[in-house]
């Protein structure tokens, strides 16, 4: 398995950087960010990558499809040039988060437009796969569908689960649509070992960090540096492995902490955990 | 279906001012907290409710049963009182929040000595329920098994899920287990509806309470008033009343506003919000 920097553990990083950082630590991966690229210049970083010899494991992200009239047709717009862009790059996949109930926003109170409507919301993801998947097909595009942390269900998506997530992906091509397993979403759920081994070839990134506790008052950045919180990696990593999975390992952390301090101590530390609490060793 | 007062609704309110509270707006049941009642005194407290023509729809709490050696011998003595106190109180249920990764104490920083060993500490429980589900059923006491949000997996419940609570449950006597269906632990799962439908008369307390958006630092404290978050509870009313419960529902909110509102404003307010977002009618 191969260890890859996803680039907002690095937050402060331009791509460019990021490409830069990865070689002098000797990685061979990379996970990209839309709005990243965008200001790098997408023609650029793609040049940065293949210069640099790197793999893009992941492109971050699309998704944010449970909306619905215009809202929803520009949001499929917006979802098929991520879809470009994934292919440009040669990403192995375009990780979807694929958004909370209608008119509630991340972070932010209730408004009286704010959806309550669960099932909609999950139907309207169906619905807007559907319409996404070939399209990523005939680029040679995988959208890997993120099951978030049950926390996140309200305002960023209503995939909940590894199994939910991996049900809506049987419904289309293997090469088209495959799940994200990512540690910090997933470790709580006494159903998860049996859904990585049935997902097996589904799986189409494995993202890893830590779970905090107590988690911060914004629970988006409660991500931790793999051993500081409450995860037991190497379980899930063999299950992964298992499963047959052989892509790299990202590493994607939202942390104050880790965003404040320098980013190639950063990597060093994450270079150093990876080997001693993620690897998983026959 | 019926409305019952959970006395921390009212938290400031002692069981004789719950249980006259209960009395002055017409309700018939009431859900005590063990140390409220050992405040009262157990004795007063069976009179107190006997007295006034209360159904004792739920005692909170048995659980934190995921320890080892003194410890865990300590909590199951602890929950054998427990049961006790519930056989006098003719609760219908005793609730279990089974406790979290051992070590890792509710809402303080991890230390050296926190557990990962999650499918051990789900382990415990099991071993836990074999201890004590039959000493339950010689006092008439059903123990019902409460799965809380995964928020609250590390140091609250590593029962997360309804369905892995109702596996657990089946394992025993329907007589001596169920498990509780909470609206704010479970409105999020893809599978609830199939799980309360599975779980059938193991149902033995239905509670209700918003899931605030977005959730307050102390998340603990993040339950709302029935209307006042994201939860659409008319469909998973429905379908635990489909499911053959008969039994009292119990409005159970953590929330400093409520905590510090005049109680009889919040006892009005939550019969009203029962009727208008809570009852499911035919």
């Amino acid at each position: 398995m191969r260890l890859s920097l996803n680039q907002w553990t690095t937050r402060r990083w331009s791509v460019a950087e990021a490409v830069d950082g990865c070689v002098r630590h000797g990685l061979e991966a990379i996970g990209l960010w839309r709005q990243n690229v965008a200001e790098q210049g997408l023609a650029e970083s793609v040049k940065l990558v293949r210069d640099a010899g790197l793999r893009v494991s992941s492109l971050c992200r699309g998704g944010f499809l449970t909306t619905s009239g215009k809202a929803f047709a520009e949001a499929l717009d917006d979802n098929r040039r991520a879809i470009d862009e994934a292919a440009e790059l040669e990403a192995a996949c375009l990780v979807m988060v694929v958004g909370g109930l209608p008119g509630v926003q991340p972070g932010e109170p209730l408004t009286a437009g704010a959806s309550r409507d669960l099932a909609g919301a999950r139907e309207r993801v169906a619905e807007a796969l559907a319409e996404l998947a070939p399209y990523a097909g005939e680029r040679g595009v995988k959208l890997a569908l993120e099951p978030l942390h049950p926390i996140y269900c309200p305002d960023r998506a209503v995939l909940s689960t590894l199994g939910q997530a991996l049900d809506l992906a049987l419904a289309h091509p293997e090469e088209q649509v495959g799940v994200v397993v990512d540690t910090f979403h997933v470790w709580w759920d006494p159903r998860v070992f049996d859904d990585i081994a049935r997902a097996g070839r589904r799986i189409a990134s494995y993202q890893v960090c830590d779970y905090l506790h107590p988690l911060p008052e914004d629970v988006l950045l409660g991500r931790g540096m793999m051993g500081d919180g409450v995860i037991d990696f190497k379980p899930i990593t063999r299950a992964v492995l298992d499963a047959g999975y052989t892509g790299d390992v990202e590493v994607e952390i939202f942390n104050a902490d880790i965003w404040a301090a320098d980013p190639d101590e950063v990597v060093a530390t994450m270079k150093a955990r990876y080997e001693d609490v993620v690897l998983s060793r026959p």
